[in-house]
């Protein structure tokens, strides 16, 4: 199946569709040069938002999930991708471990894990899935509908090492969020590569320090194309810590005005009539902390004592993107897989029956994937703009490699061995 | 349309698939350790024959045709592939420049250079074509019957770079076998890259160097694998120039008598009921020259003096390997593409009407070729051997990569730059 694009293959995100397609040549190329300053993160999946008039990344993910969407069309590129990855990692490399989220429970979790599993394993790795979950006390098989299954077993720190019994990996896979925060076992590990490193994990990790890089390539990368980087960047502010509630409501509330404010004046400058929002997420934590939309400042105090704040200290006011896209009636929000430096593939992550495109994660909403079309990952030069799903794909390729840049920039921030330098 | 494997997907040739399959880390490992130590050739296609029993290279191109077969679900990969390929070689790079055999007549040879082209504009190339055919004297554009059209414009020497009027590439891409040598134009260029080098044409190649090459990676791969290394080589043996003609039909009826007499050996080692054949190549020219097949070893004055001979001084004689493949009722030769180290895709060049299967390309045979199936690039490791087309393609795909690495020893062994150090 196909998906439709309705609203999205009109209206004015064509002109920075072509743009983009224009400068293909010149786009690749500064990407070439910043992959020769900086190290790409491992894998990220980023999910976008295509209000029409502007695109942008709304989140990313250093341990992405949902491998299994991706179709057989896209599988043979995620596993050129990992062979790059490995080569230019470890290239000696014989074991792989994969350390996955705790508390695997659903199909998906399991089918998901399955997929990253082959992945690498047809990169040339023999590969075993090890869980820090300390509720996980023996080795155990979880089965799929389809025959495949996953055994997981229990991660063993061996002094200096990570590994299984019998099995002694060169890498090591995180594809764990650690939101408790990096864990013992994985801690002081200097003879085996931990990919991602440590500090993406929440702990450290801060929304608004991905935001920033993300502004800082933007605005270059906007100079380049010579475009406003608002139409790729959502603006936001973060609300920071304070040390009572009510400071801390005090700053969200100035984050919030300051966000509703900078937003109101862009959408003045290109005249558009659509009612801004902003979306409030907990700046040291995934979506899973609760996701806020918020429409009208005044109704923060509502949005509080309603308890839906996200879960978290410190927030990050977001610009609310609208989603303009459908798949028939559904709302359709792209999210994009890179690998090394290549986008592997993508998906469309459905919200059916939601009327409105939300900034955020609607909570509760179901997600029912897609694919993009066949090879959609080659543009096609030639077409109009708006014309083809290629192309919109193409921009969509882009804009999360920006993201990515961006991430490579902030775990080159928080790298504990560059802060010794520095 | 799926092309559908009869003989291919039975027989002996299960026993050499399941090894393949079982050892897919470790041959991936070993690929990854060659590709330290050497630099693949830029680009090659790879000819295999599949005769049941035994799956061997017969032919490795260094300026490969035939892009227009790779399908729709084949081009991303050829892309990434050709994005790795350019990152590792020239980040910086801007501009390519593709030369084109000389004499561009035939509607494939355009659609062959329009896709050629495609994949480098799709990694993010502005790439252009630059004829040495000293015949064209303007810039051409051919037409494409899909609308698509190539503008081949005469390629310009300006002290010591090569171009075009306004286009000044840092990579040129060598698509053009150099039948009467490198000609001056492309000589002692030292500021820009020349891909695949000088050395990949015919003036300075030979086949016997190649075949020699081939076997010492045969060798060691067979040993890694735990099997002879004839399962995967053709035997050969070049007849050297002699001064006379005497002399040299002297030289190739020992070639000949020695390769009947090692295969005859083997086939008795392994029961094999076929009847051997050789084909005669000649050793320092592409099929063009011609390729003659014998089947028996006294007929060898007959082909002599019918003027059946390849046109050259130097012969090789190499063992004829059956094709046992066919799609429908037409012989059916697998052709295997690589870019950097990567495999991006296969088709199957087809002989209607065709009996037998012959060792070599027979002359005036029909090319009608056929992509693999879907995503194929990929292995499923729990199927059993013969039950499944992908698994068949990994094992191609492991082949055309040892016969890649082995014309990366063979550039190496002819590079000036090594000569001089040596």
């Amino acid at each position: 199946m196909v998906p439709h694009l309705i609203t999205a293959l009109t209206g004015p995100i064509n002109e920075l569709e072509q743009r983009m397609l224009d400068a293909m040549p010149a786009i690749e190329r500064w990407f070439r040069l910043e992959w020769m300053e900086h190290t790409p993160p491992f894998y990220t999946s980023v999910d976008l938002r295509n209000a029409g008039f502007k695109l942008a990344p709304v989140d990313t993910s250093l341990f992405p999930h949902g491998w299994h969407h991706l179709t057989a069309e896209m599988m043979p590129l995620a596993v050129q991708a990992a062979m790059a990855a490995i080569e230019k990692i470890c290239p000696e490399a014989r074991n792989l471990l994969i350390v996955p989220e705790n508390h695997l429970q659903s199909p998906s979790d399991v089918a998901d894990l399955a997929q990253l599993q082959r992945i690498f394993n047809l990169a040339g790795l023999n590969v075993r899935v090890g869980s820090i979950d300390p509720e996980l006390k023996k080795a155990t098989t979880f089965q799929l509908a389809d025959g495949q299954s996953v055994a997981v077993e229990p991660a063993l720190r061996v002094r200096k090492r990570v590994g299984l019994r019998h099995f002694d990996p060169c890498t090591i896979l995180l594809n764990n969020e650690l939101p408790a925060g990096p864990p013992g076992i994985l801690e002081d590990l200097y003879e085996q590569y931990l990919l991602p490193p440590l500090q993406a994990g929440w702990t450290v990790r801060r929304r608004s320090r991905h935001t920033r890089c993300y502004e800082e390539v933007g605005k270059r990368f906007g100079k380049m194309l010579g475009i406003d980087h608002w139409l790729i960047h959502p603006i936001s502010h973060s609300a920071e810590a304070g040390k009572t509630k009510a400071r801390r409501m005090e700053a969200l509330r100035a984050a919030v005005d300051q966000t509703f404010s900078k937003v109101r004046r862009k959408y003045k400058e290109y005249g558009i009539g659509e009612k801004p929002f902003v979306v409030i997420k907990a700046d040291d934590a995934g979506d899973e902390a609760g996701v806020a939309v918020l429409r009208d400042a005044r109704d923060l105090p509502t949005l509080e004592e309603s308890g839906q704040l996200p879960r978290s200290g410190h927030w990050l006011v977001q610009e609310g993107v609208l989603t303009q896209e459908r798949v028939h009636e559904a709302v359709a929000e792209p999210v994009v897989y890179t690998m090394d430096r290549y986008v592997v593939g993508g998906v469309y992550r459905m919200h059916p029956g939601e009327s409105a495109g939300l900034g955020g994660r609607a909570r509760g909403a179901s997600y029912v994937p897609l694919a993009f079309e066949h090879s959609t990952q080659l543009p096609q030069p030639g077409e109009r703009p708006g014309a083809s799903a290629p192309n919109r794909f193409y921009m969509y390729g882009v804009v999360a490699r920006l993201a990515m840049l961006a991430a490579s920039y902030e775990l080159e921030a928080t790298d504990p061995e560059m802060l010794e330098l520095a």
